[in-house]
């Protein structure tokens, strides 16, 4: 620990050579596995002009670059400028909000490349990748993103290293068993990568639980323009939102009303938000935590039914409970975590995405089961929830059924998991602050000097207080 | 009102049950709505499969998703970001710019779905949406974004909310004249959304004249960083102006040419409004309201013209002329019309949306009269202006007369519609702050304790002044 | 200059006549060869309808703009908000970095369709442009915001004009000299926008050496919030830059391959900068300079061979070694670069461009060099390196051979081009600060009150100091 104080345990956050050592042990790790597995795709390969004839494609356009392009920068930049900043919300953890994001999801794109690989595009002992790929790997780190918000300031960059490693893992495992296993829809991820995320995230802050954290309470809170940052994430993910949700659904329609009816939610969801963040307030003024957070609810809630006949007039309905719910959880609900539960959850994702990932989950699994083909058309029934093959004889109630599960195997997944990798990073090895130096950036990072002895002349008594 | 100051008549600005109400209400209305009215349209829904079939579309990349999705994205972000942040130059101010900015787009936009739906995609009593309602609801609280500006700082939340509601059914009604009755082109608005929506803000502003506002006057100017994250708006706007302007012109080359001729324009722009900003300064240094607002004039001034064949160099003579004339607007016709015609335009939207939309529309209609077949060729000329059906014996010269025609319609309706709406919103049950409250976030906004004695510790005046 | 202190050579930097005039000089220049060259491209013209039957096309679709819109998109953000916030970082020239950054770029990108469209897209006395010339134009204006890195805060508008006028006349030319007489393959630039880029401004740098600019030391560095705001420019180049090398790539794959291969590099310089950032420190603690900057060079370096079948794990390997050689240059070549070789390279684009750029070229050559007909089978060996026509012959050794000799011309060419154009610069008529003055933005913008104020403040001895 940098200048030990108070009666602060003297913790070791050196990390000149540990952190050097996993990133760059990492590195030639993924070098050697990609070496041996990943190759491209048949559309990203130079054999595609044969490949463009074989296929009866007339032209370049049929690309799935082309369907899928946009969508994808979208989803790099909600993981990546989304979640980054809306972390910045910290007044003395900015660099760590954005940096570690930077790091954990550059790290673990490449791992989820290789996991998702491993479970969806073998093929004759190759993984071979294209710009659907690329999407899900961002998919599955923004799982990783959600976590990390649950512990934000409080673990040191290894232990996120440690944490993306095995959730991408455990990740790309319950996808598997969803997905494929169970054969479950969820484009937009309401289970696989809101639900299982932030659940994971609040099992591993409860592990990691520190009993005086009060004692960097003053460096919880935002500034002013801290604040204005953690907007340019907030609407990010709420702008883009709609490209998440439909930028892995089938071609053509799909994707279509999956963005249609993501961004019908949200605009509900930002609504109901701003009227129960005055509300739940006796001042009745509006909080800033809640606009950041809860407005984004209805992109959540609806992950899993976009892509389906969900219906714009039910996506506000879905927006708007969700906008509820989450702001309810940041006025009622965390502060109860907190004290009876013992679990910190630095950013509120049990409300953003714990509690409404399940509201997905189950409104996808009523979608379904209440899908005909009369609303979907014959053909298109078929393809919305591809009742081919095998699963041609599942009816819509049984793949409801089925879709529920999904949320339960979620869960499991993600609270033994959670309490699995919360158990390894508790070891004494991997650097993590001590509870006195949480929420700082000084930890871990050179900060300019002008502005630290800003801060602290901001505690300073002498100050001239507001009048 | 908040701690009663000077000789303050105390104003109830407590939103805690107004703000909710009226959110709920509206949230309970649009889904009722939206459930009577809105469905998917073909290319959205399900059933298209077959509709495929039945259009002898080879193809998923044909569905209309895939010529609009990127561009409806750069809108998006324009709406909420661009705007959003562009208004953050004040220094107390940023939570209420990007906050309410972003309230009452989302109300907006569900409005404007069904009230654009109702006159534009209605058919066997449903309204059928896809991505291009999409887009146009954005265009159209764009208009109301455009508004915001010349009272930002000054209304409550709920005042926003009432003149939402009334510009969104204004605005349907007048581009439903425009385009409809007189079958007027304007796919990037000059008329429809800035024309309008400047106008109807001024007028606005004016019925809402505050004699004292000169009381905070100090609160009405940027800081350093508020300016930067002002430039974020700029930018973004700026950037992604070519896709407003080409995001509902016809397929092809109508996009591809309304994309070129905004950047060329807004390209000059950028130098024109720098060469002004320095000349009309007596120290001759560059200005950053200038540079933030001025600089975007070139997109508006081709917003009626862009998909027509203006030509790279006329773009490059429209975006000049209107970076004059917006500068010329901020540093001379501001102060004047603030002095003399009690005009309040806090964001100067007189400079870059009210005139360089006027020069829009005139030089659409110019472009329109010069068209030839010659220029378009036979079939583009045709296209380009849907002389079809009953407009098949319109020539150039009567469309250019249209056009002028719609620039006047859009100026009468901002006008009449802009006072009677402002005559609505001077009823004192809105919860508007007393002047000196005004461009206050703390007024509607829990804000950050250390922030706030930091603004008061900057206008202590024990502090050591600058040398 | 304003307010003379210290030793100051009083310097006259009076913007209001010189700014001025040189911008509308140059917006009627280009008015004129815009009327007298610039048409639109076919695909952008009206009379495409007629266009398109003769050239067989079925649908709207298959017009470029759809094939490269969205990356043109992506591209534009690059340079005007990646590149304008990346240089935000001091603390004091936030309104010069994005400002200047806006104005050189907007001059640039007209001057750059013209001279690029005389070279490459002229046809009967016309330069016919359409989206691939605005990507293109970016582009060059790209390799102008590379070298104004270097000048950051040390010349005045109207050098940035000058310097900006002639590189891109010289980049049009070594382009030409690249793509058309060596048929070198760049599609990312490496060669033709950051080696030549960079060096040339380290050799303006390099010219206009001012031997007293620790004199302004103490703004040279940046304060929190200014980091915060650079991490802005550095995400949106870091996830735009698969954009970047893919946007004017051939279509379909090769577009779709690009963008693999920059993702999976950029991904695994993340990775070895963090590593080298805290391993090349004592206290072991990440930079942020390194963490803005060199995370980067992974994409940089894949700008020629992105394109090519260098494979996932080939970009891993070449994104761990630019991250590795970019942060070592942070903290060992540029100071000895400012020492011993006089180049005072304010934002390190030595580290982050040129040595990136020299190994993109180098790895472009041996990626072309080592192609087989087998790895990219017959058809995609021929269109990958477009061996048609009177290159028909030409073997991937050969291609290997010009390419490297495009590594030299372009060398070549910035360095003899940059000793002239710094040589011009120096002149003392073009308005640059005294060095006392360098890196404020007072010195040429209107600066908000209160801030200034501020600064002094910091700077205050008396003020309480960190503890």
């Amino acid at each position: 620990m940098e200048r030990p104080r108070h009666q602060g345990m003297a913790k070791n956050t050196y990390m000149r050579w540990r952190l050097p050592l996993v990133c760059l042990l990492w590195e030639v790790a993924m070098i050697v596995l990609f070496g041996v597995f990943v190759r491209f795709s048949a559309e990203a390969d130079a054999h595609w002009e044969e490949e463009k004839r074989e296929m009866n494609l007339t032209s370049d356009i049929e690309n799935d670059f082309y369907f899928r392009y946009p969508s994808f920068q979208d989803v790099h930049v909600m993981i990546f400028v989304g979640f980054g900043f809306l972390m910045t919300f910290l007044k003395r953890y900015g660099f760590g909000a954005v940096g570690f994001n930077f790091l954990l999801a550059a790290f673990g794109i490449q791992w989820a490349l290789l996991m998702q690989g491993w479970f969806h595009s073998f093929k004759d002992g190759k993984i071979l990748i294209g710009v659907e790929n690329l999407i899900n790997a961002d998919f599955c780190v923004g799982s990783v993103c959600i976590a990390f918000g649950a512990i934000l300031g409080k673990t040191s960059p290894i232990q996120l290293l440690v944490m993306t490693l095995f959730q991408v893992t455990l990740f790309s495992v319950n996808e598997y068993i969803l997905l494929n296993l169970l054969h479950v829809k969820d484009a937009g991820g309401s289970m696989t990568i809101h639900t299982f995320g932030a659940y994971f995230g609040l099992t591993v802050t409860r592990v990691l639980y520190r009993p005086n954290l009060e004692q960097s309470k003053d460096k919880q809170g935002s500034v002013y323009h801290s604040d204005l940052f953690a907007m340019i994430g907030t609407l990010y993910l709420w702008m883009y939102w709609p490209s998440f949700n439909s930028a892995i659904s089938d071609h053509g329609d799909a994707q279509h009303r999956s963005a249609i009816n993501t961004y019908c939610s949200l605009a509900a969801c930002v609504l109901t938000t701003m009227a129960f963040s005055s509300m739940l307030q006796k001042k009745g003024k509006l909080d800033m935590v809640h606009i950041q957070n809860a407005t984004l609810a209805g992109g959540v809630a609806v992950g899993t039914s976009a892509e389906m006949m969900l219906t714009p007039y039910g996506s506000l309905i879905v927006g708007s409970i969700s906008g509820i719910v989450s702001t309810v959880g940041y006025v009622y609900f965390t502060p109860f975590l907190e004290s009876r539960l013992h679990i910190q959850d630095t950013c509120g994702i049990h409300n953003l995405h714990a509690m409404p990932g399940l509201i997905g989950g189950i409104v996808g699994a009523i979608t379904a089961a209440a899908a005909t083909e009369d609303v979907y058309g014959k053909e298109g029934f078929i393809k919305a929830f591809d009742f081919t093959g095998v699963y041609q004889t599942r009816t819509p109630s049984i793949q409801g059924g089925f879709q529920a599960a999904g949320i339960v195997v979620s869960l499991l997944m993600a609270l033994v998991g959670g309490a699995i990798v919360g158990g390894i990073l508790k070891l004494p090895i991997w650097g993590d602050a001590a509870v006195e130096n949480c929420f700082e950036d000084g930890v871990y990072w050179e900060v300019p000097e002008d502005e630290e002895s800003d801060v602290y002349h901001m505690h300073n008594p002498d100050k001239p207080a507001s009048p």
